[in-house]
């Protein structure tokens, strides 16, 4: 016996990841309780980013602006280019600050069961970004998985006749992790590429 | 370097519980990639409830009628009215589909800490409701906490004088519930109301 507008709510908000029918209901009496604290605001905001959202041409960002924000700040290093996965792994790197180079979002890994080739992913378009700008270091920003890693592989493969450094992020202990809780993987990859004392900071 | 309308997005959705920062990108992100499946609908449901939804002045419920389609019902038993904290208690009554009656929400419990009295609770309704329509049973659903108890015995009081039955849920071990597990106030209760073997079901 909840009406019908309700319930649609409901259904729409519970397919929200992290939400489900139980926190959908939850959170569709918290939006009813602050209708004009949030649900009115948040409708908007959704419409807002529903009419001027839009993936940069270049980078594959999402901004409302095309070239993106980031492709757009002249103040960026032309010469970087930061391959990764997905936009949340872009933002997740900007979060940290310490990268000042342009991204290239690739929108997914090769992966072999999932039916996803190199043409799937934006993998043409970065070999011609690395020809026509002069790129002197691609940093490979891809998950530690086998997907991510075939990928990487792949594109370092097809990236063999240009000139340009390639790298990938380093693997090993995550900071403030204890030995003892992690997975035998990472342990033994640490432990093989450990590092001069002197060079840690 | 995430725009401002993504930005806007997510720290609206951030405010929905169940949901904090992380899960906040990770929802705008996947709202985003399915914009006309679920991004527009989403909002067009938000605003249509935000433009129709309205307090039933009998019950409390939450509808886009009033009043709301529980008080509307005409097979509903009008002489049994259950009493709850709050819609999502009505809400999950009504999911049992055992109850038949009409009900009342106070919109909370008395609480001395938080400064909430009986006349910031629907009770003067809730008797004024008994004595203008044939109640012959009042149900107080309340929760199980000092909160709802003490509700529900100020609520007791109050009644005294009217000639309605009063009763409320039983309180025991919850089905499928492993008594290792239980609180032992829990298993104190069951074990006070424990019933003769042929009354179970």
């Amino acid at each position: 016996m909840i009406g019908s507008e309700i319930n649609e709510l409901i259904q729409y908000l519970a397919k929200i990841p992290g939400l489900g029918p139980r926190s959908g209901r939850r959170a569709a009496l918290h939006l009813i309780k602050h209708k004009d604290r949030l649900l009115k605001p948040l409708a908007d905001a959704m419409l807002k980013v529903d009419e001027s959202i839009r993936s940069c041409v270049q980078c594959g960002n999402l901004d409302t602006q095309d070239p993106c924000l980031v492709c757009q700040d002249p103040r960026r290093d032309n010469t970087i280019i930061c391959v990764v996965e997905q936009v949340a792994d872009l933002w997740a790197l900007e979060r940290t600050g310490c990268f000042h180079g342009r991204y290239h979002i690739l929108g997914g890994t090769l992966s072999a069961i999932d039916g996803i080739g190199p043409e799937d992913l934006k993998i043409q378009g970065l070999i011609e970004r690395v020809h026509r700008i002069q790129v002197q270091e691609i940093i490979l920003a891809l998950n530690a998985t086998v997907e991510g890693q075939t990928t990487a592989h792949y594109i370092m493969e097809r990236l063999k006749l240009a000139e340009v450094k390639i790298t990938a992020l380093a693997h090993g202990v995550p900071v403030g992790g204890e030995l003892d809780y992690l997975d035998d993987g990472t342990l033994s990859t640490a432990l093989a590429s450990r590092r001069s004392f002197s060079e840690t900071s």
